[in-house]
């Protein structure tokens, strides 16, 4: 059974921790040699490659590939070892993670003619970042647990940025006997790890706060403009707004309004930050998972529209706090 | 001009205040004695009454009166005089405060045939803390100039409980030499007094602050209701939207998914609170001043429109947060 | 009582109609003679213009005014006597039809200083075929009723171009019995002239039928190029939409999609039509009859809202048909 | 290839055709004897029975099969054969037809264990009248390519009525040289059968009409009772949209106001008809679609979210058209 195989994992980096003692030597060890079993990586996209980096960081030898060879060159100069397919790397690592871009890569990597899955060995410990769907997380754990393998999804909140820091949140789904297991290697890549229920469940809660983030943003951009119409200023607008019931995350923490606050995508002409089009891309998926399960989402499927309009017009590629430049009159009006 | 008559004012409460030390012996001179001049209320409905209790316990002789006689009892009860119109209160007060539930009545108890400006005294501040259309605001600002007196919009945040405690928060519009005059009054009824800038500027922070409430509201339970349908904990996800950048007072400090939170109308079969009917007025105002501004508010609108639905399928008199509720699937589908 | 006041005034234009063989006689006589008794016009735009002129072909003496005398030249070289105010007009016409911008204008021009009623004789018949807020048109019902006159609203179906064919539709809203006296004015401007009910009506019909005409616009808007991008040929997907229970106006008569019909905006680049900040007006009037009704318009609101943002981005003055061209994606995406 | 089986297929009804004269006796034979060769029909639910059985009336001998036995005895009483999977449907039967609820539903008949395609012989032509993805469509259609069958999509507009009087409404997609053979089954059970392009563009077109069907139907009901609540006789608004550019079919020919018309749900308390879940399940394929193909659809979405709410508040099984019933005020408010 899968969920046995945690302890064999554990114990392959850490032969011997009778004690406190013992256990603060061991992972002095641990940090200073290469004695850890090597950690396989699957997408090295602009989020994979600083978190495999991190992971060298923290001592994991990495195994690691992607769909394209010009991809792995970063990684390769940094240590790790570059492979041709996810079945290679399921031969060589009994950890993958995978951080890819949507839910038809990573059906792929998993159960495609070179897949994970074809060459798996038993007890394996899979850990997928990317964001997909969450039915498509529960098919492929489902199909690694006929492999003997066990499929964990842990979806990232936080951007580059965060990445490279290794501030990533990851929201984590699957088997509780072997989060445990997840967040060893997950604490080397973010600062915060959270345990959110059975397989999917990570994709659930990185779903629903995409949704809400994009409701309050868009919010947030309505307000201001509206208050600024009316003679506000801005900065005490958002001011007003934050002691008060309207207080948001995107009013507080990452203004869509220049000026407001320094740091933000707003105050750099909306470069930087969360792209437009992931953010409807995110959104979709949102409105999938809210279509399969019935669940009505009012205000969350026209976040989905104006994200996918403003995408038509032109601002696919900004920070999505630029829909106040979106609704905003444009000059010359 | 009425900007000079400010300090009159302030003189008749307080003969001597050339020194701090003089000034400390004066303010408790003015908090011990009767002798503060009378001050003017106008609209003894839910929050009317316990705001000008509040005035009258902060030592102020109250001169009050109502549309409905049969309001006015509890206040005279409290050792208020009460009058027949509010031409009559004007003749008698210099500082008045009217608390009134839409625009029309502010215009009617304006600039009516009974009303304040019909007998009212040069230099009379007129703190108005109906939450109206702030177009309304500006039109009271300008008759009440035209008679030598101030008008001052003061909306406020908090409800009944919030008006008992004298703890509201009002959102001040007018003149800036006047707003330490009229904050004197306003911090006997609420602990946050925050100056929005000139006439109107109250009225817009409130419409602004309530329309991202509602979207914020909406937003919360619709992602709550598909989190719970996916299988997540709901207080689990409220726990990590709060940490995440889904956050917002209405998923922090006012959840709408019953046993997330206590003490909240959610907890209470949504009892309490803020009613859907009283939400779907404010946001009309919002869409009023939204559409007469040329303003695109797009979840604004939609916030609006449901709230509105809401109404016409029995959640009138229901907390705003029952939205949570009114998405669910009905009990036997 | 102004309601009998229609006879007297049908029967200055035709002093005999004892029998059918008369009409015909006397239907003659008016129509080539130039004994008719004046017609006052105010408000001389796009289409007022044209609108007067209609009345000068069919021999009606016109006395007309407007805001801006610069308007007045073109209908004073048609031989129209043109005067100072609404007030002087009042003084020389017995019937007085307003063609107006919005509800402001109306309130001036009837109740201002130099206003309509300021010099209305008894049983003089008011028709305003701008096209304004329900409610303002009783206000103006009641304040002419007052003067012993007769008010009704008659907003119009139809562009510039209808006005000069004199193929507008007229939606009339007033007392029944005038509706005759009405009509005689209103068939020499239009096509259909409708009678909607009690005053206001016309107002009321006018603004269901821009509100529905919107979302049926963007709708098909949508439709349309959800199926382009699915492959569908647009002029064979309009045909199949046509023939289905999908049809609409906007889909079988002013297509959005260039190339599908000819003879609509969408044929010429979204030039000529009715502009998309026109729209965005008449859907500002249609939301604020409902908030005002405490009607739910969920996809009225959205529509309104969708124009707004057109308008913000630059679509103003293009046809309202171009929100097809709004909702493709941008060249170079 | 597929393309060129279509004549033998033919041919098996029709040993000669050398000329015209030929073909009237030969028609005239096929109508008249039961020697056409069978039909296979999977799916025999409310839509697929009496599809089933309008072939049988015309002549077909019928080999069914359907997942649930019990629904297979209708049509075995009307004379066909019935078997126990869809693989043994196809070795009996060279033109299959499939009517069945959803994408899975089908994926599964097709290539599923015991699916047609395990059986199918070649030259097959295969017809889905199901509604569905039509992604789905284009998939079954190269699995039959690599059988040497030949698959074409066919939804169906018009609900159970229409199909017992065989006055659906076909619309196909797939290659244009099968389109004739497809025809001959089709003009069986339905009224019209258009050919939409290539595979999958019978879908889209399904989808597409679909949507701004329930735009239109949302839209006429706000409309309506907006007017209503403005003093409008519910007829003469109809009357006046329906002359006018809100003209559509949901005003026309299936006003969602009780009293309006006869003979339409809303005139029998919005039974009958095609339920507010079916609406919903459409229109989350319309949403799917769109969001596949990155297509904005503010208004789509929207209604899609309104038909999801309405199943929520227990108006699942009524009419679509029942949105009006849903927008009105409840009694007792």
């Amino acid at each position: 059974v899968p969920l046995t195989s945690a302890k064999p994992r554990c114990m392959s980096d850490c032969q011997n921790h009778d004690s406190s003692v013992q256990r603060t030597h061991f992972n002095l060890f641990c940090r200073t040699m290469a004695s850890k079993t090597p950690v396989g990586f699957i997408g090295l996209g602009n989020m994979g490659t600083p978190m495999a980096k991190n992971l060298l960081k923290n001592g994991y030898p990495v195994i690691a590939t992607d769909a394209f060879p010009e991809s792995c060159k970063e990684l390769q100069d940094s240590g790790a070892q570059i492979l041709d397919s996810p079945a290679e790397v399921a031969e060589k690592a009994d950890r993958i993670i995978t951080m890819l871009p949507s839910s038809p890569n990573v059906i792929e990597v998993y159960t495609g003619s070179n897949g994970i899955l074809k060459k798996i060995k038993k007890g394996t410990l899979l850990i997928d970042s990317s964001t997909i769907d969450p039915a498509v997380s529960k098919e492929m754990a489902v199909a690694a647990e006929k492999m003997g393998a066990v499929f964990m999804d842990a979806p990232v909140s936080g951007g580059v940025g965060a990445a490279s820091l290794a501030k990533l949140t990851f929201l984590v789904g699957g088997v509780e006997e072997e989060f445990n297991a997840a967040q060893e290697l997950l604490t080397c890549m973010g600062a915060n790890v959270v345990y959110c229920g059975q397989v999917g469940s990570g994709q659930a809660a990185k779903i629903c706060n995409i949704m809400l983030l994009a409701i309050g943003m868009i919010g947030t951009a309505e307000t201001m403009n509206l208050g600024i119409r009316l003679g506000l200023d801005p900065k005490l607008l958002a001011k007003i707004l934050n002691m008060s019931s309207g207080r948001c995350w995107s009013s507080d923490s990452y203004n869509p309004v220049p000026s407001v606050m320094e740091g933000v995508p707003s105050a750099n002409n909306y470069q930087g930050g969360f792209s437009t089009t992931l953010m409807a891309k995110d959104l979709g998926l949102a409105q999938n998972t809210a279509t399969n399960t019935r669940t009505p989402v009012l205000l969350g499927s026209l976040a989905h529209q104006v994200y996918r309009t403003m995408c038509a017009r032109g601002y696919a590629n900004k920070d999505f706090s630029s829909i106040f430049q979106f609704l905003r009159e444009e000059e010359g009006q």
